[in-house]
């Protein structure tokens, strides 16, 4: 049976025990699926039932400054705010923080700035996980390829794997049971053309968390068994669209993948619908958009935003109608 | 090859040719699906994939009164309102009319009365299809059996075959290839106490036809496959608690069954959404009730309107938050 420590373990045999530094520091960019992760075969080790394929967002992400900590706790600010102990996310970084510590009472001071909003369907944690797992191999020196970064980096948070790279990003699901296979590659694409904007709708933490939905979807929608032949065809579709730069087609494969994975959670039990009344308006004047001959496409995470997909050449006419992005 | 044609000619081959009677008058109640009728596995005869499991509106539906016609073409009325020859609703019914002309030169005069909103998700269509076969077999004095009209009727629209009974009516799939086992079959249940109230979002005709939505989504939504089971689950609930009387395990199972239907549409491609942000709104509300302990739950059709399944019990708490329906 293999736990996140025997993984860490293995990632961290011969590498440094104790901090090589006074402070470390690493920003790691959010990531977009275009080809969604959605279900776990393994929730202890976040090993996806499929693969997964994702856009970085640039310069929007996190940002992580780490050091040992004199107290006898860990200090989490994020945004110039101190967290308090009982908050969620401070109890699921120091838990994953137990997998690093040199010995039990090792603790870490953590600045974290985002220039995202959390928690609402914009891969927060994604690019959280993976600056954290980078500021933590600069602090202790370890020198990981980042392959091994990208698992660690999963322990944290699935998505967190594909955030160690700029561009686009495979997370391949692996086949092995200890998960040493199950790490983002990057993709040797190159698109300077490609635009992904967020049409903001919610900026409030979303009611149920991805992790929660995904669970729900897996254990009780009668129709999750068709997902992963569905995403086996979208991933072929998004590829080979990357390969031509077709936005055509990679926004029609993009937009299905992501209505077939809300289609998922809208079908569990019991039913999980992330979209609010505006993100159907927005979806219609997509397809309005799309309708007069302007090619755009929209993508949804587990929250109400759309991230709208398309290329430069349209950028004006993006800009007029959808003044919120 | 089984046709409309030869399965017409098959139950009506000992039946009068000719209208025994100047005119006829029938009515037939419009039904609402508690376990959705989606996908057809014989287009030209309308036989389903799945069974099918509906209550009937009672007093809302279609009333047709029919009688030959002296002029050289079928005339048609609908509340008050003569349509014309190119309208697509009157190409429909003189097409189905072919099927029980005495000669090439027999036209039929029809008055139609419908007190539902026409092409709104309301099964408009299933009472106006059951109601005219009805008033066929009185015109021409066919002494058909339910179980006969309701082929019939079957194949002018799929959910008519379920409209020629009060109640809750299962219609079964069938497994012939001439659909002679595919029909509607009353079940054996009353339950006075169960209310369906509509919540009318939306009047206007929609923009996709139900038939359209239904075949692009068995020919394209990668989901689909998971459907017939997700049904067949459905059903044994659905049975179940009608038995049993049991609002919670009905309306659970029915509300899942319309979502998973409409999971089924979101991902077929391209998607199809049938809500507008009021119908999530209305959900929204509907979720609400439960978490306050009011138990009630919705079904959609093939459009933006959305039906409520609750008890007499609750009927003032429904009134006083749903005021439209």
């Amino acid at each position: 049976m293999h736990t996140k420590q025997s993984i860490v373990q293995h990632i961290l045999k011969n590498k440094q025990k104790l901090p090589g530094k006074q402070s470390a520091e690493a920003f790691a960019s959010s990531n977009i699926a275009l080809c969604k992760y959605w279900g776990k075969r393994n929730d202890e080790l976040n090993l996806p039932v499929t693969n997964s394929l994702s856009m970085s967002l640039g310069e929007y992400g996190t940002r992580f400054t780490i050091r040992s900590c004199e107290e006898r706790d860990d200090i989490l600010w994020i945004n110039h705010e101190k967290i308090t102990d009982n908050s969620p996310i401070k109890k699921r970084l120091s838990h994953f923080l137990d997998l690093f510590r040199p010995d039990p009472d090792f603790y870490f001071h953590i600045d974290s700035h985002s220039n995202i909003p959390i928690a609402a369907g914009l891969a927060s944690s994604a690019s959280a996980f993976a600056a954290l797992i980078k500021s933590l191999d600069q602090l202790f020196c370890w020198e990981c390829t980042d392959t091994e970064l990208s698992i660690l980096a999963r322990l944290g948070s699935g998505s967190a794997c594909r955030s160690l790279w700029p561009g686009f990003v495979e997370w391949q699901k692996g086949t092995l049971d200890n998960g040493m296979d199950s790490h983002g590659v990057p993709l040797n694409v190159t698109w300077a053309d490609l635009r992904l904007a967020i049409v903001m709708i919610d900026q409030n933490p979303k009611t149920i968390s991805s992790r929660v939905a995904m669970k729900s979807t897996v254990d009780t929608s009668p129709l999750y068994r068709a997902w992963p032949d569905c995403v086996s065809q979208h991933l072929v579709e998004i590829k080979s669209a990357l390969m031509t730069q077709d936005i055509e087609k990679l926004g029609r494969a993009a937009e299905q993948n992501a209505l077939a994975m809300h289609a998922t959670m809208m079908s569990s039990q019991p039913g999980i619908i992330y979209s609010q009344p505006e993100t159907l308006k927005i979806m219609q004047q997509v397809w309005q958009c799309r309708a007069e001959n302007i090619p755009v496409y929209f993508t949804q995470d587990a929250g109400a935003n759309l991230k709208l997909l398309f290329t430069t050449e349209v950028t004006d006419a993006i800009l007029a109608r959808f003044p919120q992005v």
